[in-house]
């Protein structure tokens, strides 16, 4: 396994058949991917996912359960997520070949995710919005559908080849914002577009998510994070004393 | 179905499950492949086979069933044996991704076969003698047991990027910003940090050309530029709220 190879995760959304998941772990382990995270499958573990697994399952022992995408995507500074079909809300959207070279570059500096939908429906909107990449294999437009395993295998097989062949040019040096750290600026900035009665509550429309979609194409640094996250401290500080001084 | 892919045929050795020639079908419809010949099948038509073709039953349908590769390659003008392993041949050895190109080159002339081996054992000499080319596809040294229809995804695949130039399906369409509306944002937003006190215009250090920086990746639409003055015109509102009711 290579050191980006060793910084790469598959997560699987709610995966409803073990055997894909025993055939993801085969595709994995034969592109050199080791690290498998389920978020809150049907049946696992299972005989028919050891079964299809052949000589991997080692990778189906090793593999996290979680409950949540976003438990799945702690400590990742990108998520990438495949989808089959343009999405209102994505924000880069790229051919897996170029998602392959975006998840090694990103690997220099910490964990990847790739992140796979349920095998009826793929990803939802909500697992999508955690995503700063939109990937899409390139599918016969009148059936684009493939399998949840032969998704994972030509995912992986393009990070492989990435990997391996042809030098990965280095980056300039930068240091991602991680999952956690993103989704406690949306938070913090949600709490203030509140207060200021910018964003309601109840009729939320559809600021958010254009938000996080603006962001999501920025792909945010750390520093970035943290100067955002100082200005938010200061307007909250700021409409406070306003509140205490005007007596409200 | 593009021209060239209609030229393409799969070609299957003694598979040995009627699952996989069902998985085959369902990776061949989704890169625009139609054409499966199937050489002495353990099993076929099988209703497992029908199950795992999911909508590409019509594939499994018109499937030549033949008692000898010669047979299968009757008609083409290139052959391409898959191996996993380098073998003593003659030929030229090339990786899928050359190899798809081959193909398209040779379908401008005639039919092209993809030779794909038996699950065991993959091809065998007899086989192998009968292509022109080998091509492997590049996987982890300590690893390299692709499952059959895994192998044939991602074939297909490097197929369907080739012929289709790996068109992706093109983000939703937008608005960008132009130079005016970025700047205009700029020097409110500035004006906000000066009031903010979070920026001092004699020691500005890099804060503004750090904002700038990450907008400019975002690369703004004009519906967000929108927005983004919308919020700061209500924080100024806010400001001033708090100024004028703590008489200051």
């Amino acid at each position: 396994m290579t050191p980006a190879l060793e910084r790469i995760r598959i997560v699987l959304c709610s995966p409803s058949h073990p055997g894909n998941i025993g055939a993801v772990a085969r595709a994995m382990r034969a592109m050199g991917l080791e690290r498998l995270t389920l978020v809150a499958p049907s049946r696992f573990p299972d005989p028919e996912a050891s079964a299809r697994a052949a000589g991997a399952t080692a990778i189906l022992a090793a593999a996290k359960v979680v409950p949540t995408v976003d438990a799945a995507l702690a400590g990742s500074v990108l998520a990438i997520g495949f989808s089959a079909r343009p999405r209102e809300f994505a924000g880069a959207v790229l051919s897996v070949r170029a998602a392959a070279q975006e998840a090694l570059r990103f690997a220099q500096a910490g964990d990847v995710a790739l992140v796979f939908g349920t095998e009826m429906s793929g990803l939802s909107n909500i697992e999508l919005d955690r995503c700063q990449i939109v990937s899409t294999i390139p599918t016969n437009p009148g059936f684009s559908s493939l399998n949840l395993a032969a998704a994972v295998q030509v995912a992986a097989y393009e990070l492989y080849v990435a990997a391996s062949g042809g030098a990965v040019w280095s980056a300039p040096a930068f240091e991602p914002a991680t999952h956690e750290e993103i989704e406690q600026l949306f938070a913090h900035g949600e709490q203030m577009l509140i207060a200021l009665n910018f964003l309601y509550p109840r009729q939320p429309k559809r600021l958010l998510p254009r938000l996080r979609r603006l962001f999501a194409r920025a792909r945010l640094e750390k520093e970035e994070v943290n100067i955002l996250r100082g200005i938010l401290a200061r307007i909250d500080e700021r409409l406070r004393q306003g509140e205490r001084v005007g007596g409200r």
